[in-house]
């Protein structure tokens, strides 16, 4: 990934650069993970509008980041934001950026007391703004982050039977995507059966499943670093009519939503394709949630797609749809893929069937 | 629970009115959970110097806010922060304390311009401050941590032998965790054999153990929010004299540091009772990270202790001690246990043997 690093800082320099300021202060783990390759608890990064940037970590950290950025300039230090701060003031830059979403108050106000020659300037997602926009490389990480869940759904299904446990269904999903390659969960799963169900973020508990009750699951694998999110609700037994009827309309309210996910398309219409659904089944207050998110290095970044939220999406975007029913004290359906906006159409990454199964 | 984080927000209050502010608005999500009892991603809480707490959340966490704290005042809206800010004006707060370490530059601006009738005051680490020192319910949550721990280690034993990966002993430690009643992982396993026990944080890859290596398995289970961190080192095969030699002036050290864990005792002085043995051995350069920190909550908390740290110990203050010596290219220990330091004397919460394992 070396070679994308590269690419991801120049055009990272180009856009500081456009902001009038000399450098930025990468202090946003997780983008400064997209920019270098190292993953650590602790690095920040230098990012000058021109000339080389440098990479801070601690001694824990500085074995990995000579094998991942070789490349770079390394600071080896426990303050790494600091003597990066440090370094730009020595260095003769006066506009420092930093990121105003990242950085906290106390942090802030340390980093400013540090050299009267900075000024700190607020810089704003320029980042997050690179990370929108996925690489074919990326994509393939997360394709195969949604592989991996797909088929651990599937390794599930024959425990999913009247008497097992929320938490067990979740556990046997962890293990078969760790078994399946997975690098990680890619979040807490969620598991809520029968009157749980309702429950949106219902954390898996000791209620055993019963004949009768649906099943959502909500999960996903984690892959170099990329996050799989995918929800499927299932019957254990036979369904009764309001549990198939929200069903299909939850089913088809996520087919509308996946089918609108296109480049250009506002997010908020995006949304509404399925929320203009479920409402007008007269079901709009019990989908009390946004469609869903994008997915990468971060189990929900940007674009956020919620009928209040702006903007729109475009070719490469990696985002959930994940539509919903929750029946207070029945139950409910949620049904989510992760999907790639493409030129081409929407691509699905999660594949598992959206027929209802019944078990 | 509810009578402690009843206890907890009254003597969080009587902070609040020593600091000379109204109120005290608490973001930092695991300090919501310590005054509340509510383990969500979107959180916030109102604390007034006098009278009741008022807790904001989304929809997601509202069914779950009102079954662990039915007690208190509930603002159900995404955006927490900004609610309960405008709450505090409302009511006539003036001077409303926030958390500088918590609070981003960027939303702590958007606050700051809510309401002019208010001024924000950063307000240090206030709620940490109540969660340095332990009740007897945490305590007994991280000894269960501990003593699961301890279990899992013991039932992978059987699998350490040549050909294993690090990332296999990983996942099997991590899954008998959660099969022996562990609500996750209190951390990213970390198992580095041979040559790989020199980097402190390695990652578990797919280096094959091979006769003749150390393994050193740095690992924790979490139970109901508390976090367990034990490492041990073993060797699989006879190990050579360089090998037994390290093993036990880690193991030494460490017992050191162990006994220096009273209540009184200034931290960097345990961390020097471990170190200056290590120094003296000739290996003081091959130590280069603190003995050990808090743990609660949160895998990393107050106090931490190195050499360069202040502070003194106090009762019911449950802390780690894990020296270790790396060697780059050869290998490395490190031994770590959890422990209580309390007036009675220290309390290992981990009870896994210290002796050298020969596999």
């Amino acid at each position: 990934m070396g070679e994308q690093h590269i690419e991801r800082r120049a055009r990272l320099a180009a856009r500081i650069a456009a902001e009038g300021a000399d450098a930025l202060l990468v202090t946003r783990l997780v983008n400064v993970r997209y920019l270098t390759g190292l993953d650590s608890s602790n690095a920040a990064l230098l990012v000058p509008a021109q000339g080389p940037a440098v990479l801070a970590t601690d001694a824990r950290y500085a074995g990995g980041a000579e094998a991942v950025c070789p490349e770079l300039e390394l600071i080896v230090e426990r303050g790494t934001a600091g003597a990066l701060t440090g370094r730009a003031a020595e260095t003769g830059l006066t506009r420092l950026g930093f990121e105003p979403h990242d950085l906290t108050f106390e942090r802030h106000a340390e980093l400013a007391a540090l050299d009267g020659r900075l000024t700190l300037v607020p810089l704003g997602q320029q980042v997050e703004a690179l990370r929108l926009v996925k690489d074919e490389g990326e994509i393939a990480a997360l394709a195969q982050a949604c592989a991996i869940t797909d088929r651990a759904f599937e390794a599930v299904l024959p425990l999913l039977a009247p008497g097992i446990t929320e938490r067990e269904i979740a556990v046997a999903l962890e293990r078969h995507m760790v078994d399946l390659g997975a690098h990680g969960v890619a979040f807490d799963s969620i598991v809520a059966a029968g009157p749980n169900g309702a429950v949106p973020h219902h954390h898996p508990g000791s209620y055993r499943v019963a004949a009768g009750d649906l099943v959502t699951m909500d999960f996903g694998a984690l892959y170099d670093g990329y996050h799989a999110d995918m929800t499927r609700t299932v019957a254990v037994g036979e369904p009764a009519g309001w549990q198939r009827e929200i069903y299909e309309l939850v089913r088809r309210a996520q087919q509308a939503a996946v089918e609108a996910a296109v480049p250009g398309a506002e997010t908020r219409d995006v949304d509404a394709a399925a929320r203009d659904m479920i409402a007008a089944a007269g079901h709009g207050a019990h989908f009390p949630h946004g469609l869903g998110h994008g997915v990468g290095l971060q189990i929900h970044e940007a674009p956020l797609m919620g009928y209040d939220k702006t903007g729109k999406l475009m070719d490469r975007v990696p985002i959930t749809a994940e539509p919903g029913v929750y029946l207070a004290g029945r139950g409910g359906v949620r049904i989510e893929d992760t999907l790639v906006v493409r030129a081409s159409g929407p691509e699905p990454l999660t594949k598992t069937t959206k027929e209802l199964l019944v078990l």
